[in-house]
């Protein structure tokens, strides 16, 4: 690990990081004096190890990290290597995790088929689930997979993208199997962050792909929220009686999740409606039972072959004046630019592939004391 | 017409009205004063007659009105005769919409169709193609039809909720085809209020139906906030700059929508995304070019089959307990009660199929006077 002045800590402000000051996300990322910048190539292998040593095959060891990795890449610290990897690791050891889970058929028709996961990470689980999808989409023009009994999806991101390269839009959501989100008006939780992601490719633009809680906020951006001392906004959780906490507060010991909207007033129906559309698609559909009672994750993943529709060239180069557009708006008085979703996560790729991955010194020292307790070792080259 | 004074007028609050006290929905409602009651068979009556007399079909005028008087029955009033019949009539009279329009399959899947609407009412084109789409997942599993050239779809709840009587889920969505909504951080309106509708069926409990823009609040709702003389919320739109509107206020003369969320800082980016998605299947896909330049609605429907994924029995006694429970949600500290999205809805059906629809004065007087000029007389005998 690199000591706490070397010089490849606290290196300038990336893009994103520029781009996000004064807004909401900066809180969430390492702070300047912490970060330590690694390379994709060997936080890979060393992930790629560490899923090997619990006991994944090779190939599923490669696609777990493969999630966890481009979500670091594209600068969701939320659901890449430090926040999640130690969860998965424990989950591994204690048993509560299948390494080599059976992946099983339970119905089928010509575009969807509903799959038993095996007590499998859905981190491994959920791309193949999302390749059947892809195959009945590109024979029949749709094609939908739902999975039960699997753990953690690493973030819905991921897996909705994995149809563009194939020219289709991807869906991607899971009922996240905890209740967190009150619904509005309600005093006691009854559904989960349910997050939901659609990807769409374009043609020179970086392609579009939102990925995002149904509550205000992510459970795990609270945590993270916790451990950087960061404060919350009004209106994104509620006390645990379910009022809407509307000050400026550090995070509580305990609260419930408000849906995004926060109040009433602000739309918060729109964002608890949304929860229980993916709960609906994410847990009753899937055969698991409604959310309230499995509580246990459920993935909808969807293919849309786009030449089922239109022509895919067409479609990809409207996508490009589509998107131009959006980014092209004249930003408000006092707003430096404007994006749209997925663009500062492919520019934050280029970045990080090039300058290195930005971890707090603590993960990096967490992979070196992993390593050490399975007879690995990792010492990363820092960028 | 009644009287201002006639008994039928400014009857007890409704229940919906009563559980939305205190909320921003009750500004839209109809003042008690100017309320009449009219029997949903003599509105329905009128309205068919009213589209027979503009050149519809008998079919096409029945379905279109279904679209209307549904939403009227449900406690919308911002897609109901009232906002919007006087506008369609304009658009026939005007010519600027086509009363027996062809419907022209320009592209076709085993799951997927396409659909030129012939410059027709979304109202009766919607309908029809939401047929072949559930003809389709019948076969397939899953259908999805797209519709361009066509006008407006009268709300996307009524469209969606055409599966569930089919065992099948629907999805309904349109790119509004006029920018409205500012991006996060814009100047300048990129996207329409681009709503969506999700609808699923119970077995005892009354459908969930999710049906909402993805703006903070409707084009319609602020043209009827402006009519009813009610203000508009910090954070449900902006300044022509793109800047927030963070007081309370009357409605502006000029002023663009904000996203859903409203601000940054309150998730106005998911929002803004769920836009981008409508205006991406909706206008895209279908082949019409992006939103920013096709500016015609473009509509997208959807039906997955129940029991391509599991025995709808199952699925729709699941649902009971889901949408149950979710209804029997303690209440937070202040609040009456908590309700999901369709349940409000289903109530103020039975409600108003029981003591008539509400409607503005002015609204009886419209139909008396358009009547009158097509040769046809209402006189609506109130509930």
């Amino acid at each position: 690990m690199a000591p706490a002045d070397s010089p490849v800590i606290g290196k300038p402000l990336d893009r994103q990081r520029r781009i996000e000051e004064d807004t909401m996300l900066d809180r969430f990322k390492v702070p300047e004096a912490d970060r330590v910048y690694v390379r994709q190539e060997e936080v890979r292998a060393a992930t790629e190890a560490i899923f090997e040593a619990v006991g994944l095959s090779e190939e599923d060891a490669a696609l777990a990290t493969d999630v966890l990795i481009f979500n670091d890449l594209r600068g969701v610290e939320t659901h890449g290597v430090s926040n999640m990897l130690r969860i998965y690791v424990d989950r591994y050891r204690d048993g509560s995790m299948e390494p080599r889970p059976e992946f099983t058929i339970t119905r089928e028709t010509e575009t969807t088929v509903v799959i038993d996961g095996g007590g499998g990470l859905g981190l491994h689980v959920a791309p193949k689930a999302m390749d059947l999808a892809i195959a009945k989409a590109a024979r029949y023009g749709m094609g939908a997979a739902c999975v039960t009994n699997v753990g953690h999806m690493g973030g819905s991101g991921y897996h909705a993208m994995r149809a563009t390269g194939h020219d289709m839009i991807g869906l991607a959501l899971s009922a996240s199997g905890a209740l967190s989100m009150v619904p509005t008006f309600g005093a006691e939780p009854r559904l989960g962050t349910n997050p939901i992601a659609w990807a769409a490719p374009a043609d020179e633009m970086p392609p579009f792909m939102l990925d995002m809680g149904t509550t205000q906020i992510a459970n795990n951006k609270l945590r993270l929220a916790k451990r950087v001392g960061a404060q919350v906004e009004p209106g994104w959780i509620a006390d645990i009686d379910g009022t809407p906490i509307m000050e400026r507060v550090d995070v509580p010991e305990q609260s419930y999740m408000l849906p995004l909207g926060g109040t009433r007033e602000q739309g918060s129906h729109k964002g608890y409606g949304l929860g229980a559309v993916v709960d609906i698609l994410g847990s009753t559909l899937t055969g698991m039972g409604p959310g309230l009672i499995a509580l246990e994750p459920g993935f909808h993943l969807m293919a849309y072959r786009i030449d089922a529709f239109v022509d895919a060239d067409k479609f990809k180069s409207d996508m490009d004046v589509f998107l131009r557009g959006l980014a092209e708006t004249p930003p408000a008085p006092g707003e430096e630019r404007v994006v749209y979703p997925g663009l500062l996560e492919a520019e934050a790729e280029a970045e990080r592939l090039r300058d290195g991955i930005p971890y707090h010194v603590e993960v990096v020292e967490w992979f070196r004391k992993i390593g050490d307790e399975m007879g690995l070792r990792f010492e990363f080259a820092h960028a």
